[in-house]
């Protein structure tokens, strides 16, 4: 990480954003509203156009950094920003699907400070109205009448099915005490890689670009996913709960196979195996465990290490842009640092 | 119904869903083998492949209606079954999706008397599991290398957002007291109707028929899902528990607003309106209670209706395949005759 991405200038929301919302959003709103009424008021509510009863309102429904990366795409393969809104808009969904559906599924009763979808409906309601956005996602690309529908449609099936098998190995972990941290990476290159990284290459792949244009930028987007959840595991124990809106050390609360702590149970000799044991024994903790719980993964090397491989993967993604025009890369850079360093 | 239809000779497994079984099987197994390990493994046992093990058993992984319809399809628009054969796979993984997440929603603990994916692996295992075949059925279309690719897949998102809209509905008139016939019929349409009718016209958009073709088996579909319906909401007031394997009345025990009892209640006079009360009036009822009320439905000419009704629905399915060449053509009134008189 340089020292400019950890500047607070860097927080500041990047104009690329306000950009492509404005080409992006009435993208999503029709395709919105060609679900059935029910899933239709639930997803406007989910992704902060109206309030739980349907009016209107200025809610928080995310900084949509994934459509931004789609348009983007197609910009940095020589289109125009509109070859690229059919797979932001495609992309946006699928995010959204997996949110309703993990919100469900970890029992969360909050996102973006307002309640859930399931916490307000109910579980049947979540579930149905997930699927319907994820079908919505395929029939946005489909109809998009771009000759190249079939390999943008395959590329938003193939990203999915990442997406899915990194909430799988999530949900596999919290039952096993043996998770390596090869494993640990595979399965945040699902959750969060998977998903970026298919954002950032729709869009040249509905602009007809190249292979190595293709490659490159999906590249780009996986080492950004992972330097944001790198980033995120560390604020995940030792960010400000000021900052973050979550407690103190809650990945350790949580028992949570973090990267960093994973990092420090599989190579952090005594006081990894140290902190596996802890992690392997009986819950709750009080705040004194857990910070000597954090005190063990530091000795151990784990926050140093995550510290350092988030750099790396930010390196290794703005390498991989090297051969993109120098408009969308700056662009492309600016929506990887504001993703990599958002605090909360 | 014709008496031909209504006769034990009609129960028999039909030639052709063997046929169709053995080349649309191995392509299945193959499209599943590229989901992650664990939605693989849950999605075998699903099916019938294996035990909750893992352990490859004869489980009973239900008949394959759907595939063979999507099969037969390519061959009514003259092509070879081969053609039909990725539309079979995506909508047999549709209708498992569907399956494996309407099991959770509805707490059922048992289907085709195994334990349900969610009763052995849990709510997100179930969740994620379904939503990997979701995503699958698309790739496989995707991938199938067929010029009709995109329309094949347009049609399947399609389907699945009918589909998904019918559960949609089905949850919500749990909570409503004035669902009228026609909203039934829509429920009914999508949770039933839909997918059959895609099944029946996606082997005929894979094999590049006319648009009449297409619609006129996309009509049988839909027509056949229907009277399928309407024959089970009869059976679910009226079977027989040896057969159907449920407890007698068991739809009326559930408050279920079926096609039948919608009937009565909206078009039932006096009967009727005495059924609408009895329905919005307190829980459990007693085995007389149970058996006044079907005597309501009768008397208010539900049972009636929806016999005569399933009868016009077979009808026009037979009539909508007219065109159609005379093999093809028995081999889906075939399928429709067991589809519609399954008993249990």
């Amino acid at each position: 990480m340089t020292a400019t991405m950890r500047s607070a200038a860097a927080r500041a929301v990047p104009d690329v954003l306000g950009r492509t919302r404005d080409v992006v959003q009435p993208a999503l709103r029709t395709a919105v509203d060609r679900l059935d009424e029910t899933s239709r008021a639930i997803s406007a509510y989910h992704l902060g156009w109206t309030d739980a009863h349907g009016v209107p309102s200025q809610g928080n429904g995310g900084k949509a950094v994934r459509s931004a990366l789609a348009v983007v795409s197609a910009q940095a393969a020589g289109a125009q920003p509109e070859t690229g809104v059919p797979g932001a808009v495609a992309v946006e969904l699928v995010h959204n699907f997996s949110l309703v559906h993990d919100d469900l599924m970890d029992g969360d009763t909050e996102r973006r400070h307002r309640p859930t979808v399931w916490s307000l409906w109910g579980s049947a309601s979540a579930i149905l109205t997930g699927d319907a956005m994820l079908a919505l996602a395929q029939e946005v690309v489909l109809d998009s009448g771009s000759p190249q529908a079939v390999p943008a449609a395959r590329l938003l099936a193939e990203t999915t099915r990442r997406l899915i098998k990194g909430q799988v190995l999530d949900v596999e972990f919290e039952q096993r005490d043996d998770v390596t941290l090869e494993e640990c990476v595979e399965m945040a290159g699902g959750k969060t890689g998977a998903l970026l990284s298919g954002s950032a290459a729709i869009g040249a792949v509905l602009a007809g670009a190249p292979a190595e244009v293709v490659d490159a930028l999906a590249v780009f987007g996986e080492e950004i996913g992972l330097a944001f959840q790198l980033v995120d595991d560390v604020l995940g124990i030792w960010g400000d709960p000021v900052v973050t809106g979550k407690p103190v050390f809650s990945d350790l609360r949580a028992r949570k196979k973090s990267l960093p702590i994973t990092y420090a149970t599989t190579h952090g000799g005594e006081p990894g195996r140290e902190l596996a044991g802890w992690l392997a024994g009986p819950e709750p903790a009080d705040e004194t465990d857990l910070a000597r719980a954090a005190a063990l993964v530091q000795a151990a090397g784990g926050r140093e290490w995550a510290t350092a491989e988030a750099a790396r993967r930010v390196a290794g993604a703005e390498q991989a842009l090297a051969a993109i025009p120098a408009g969308p890369r700056g662009e492309l850079t600016d929506i990887a640092r504001f993703i990599v360093h958002r605090e909360a």
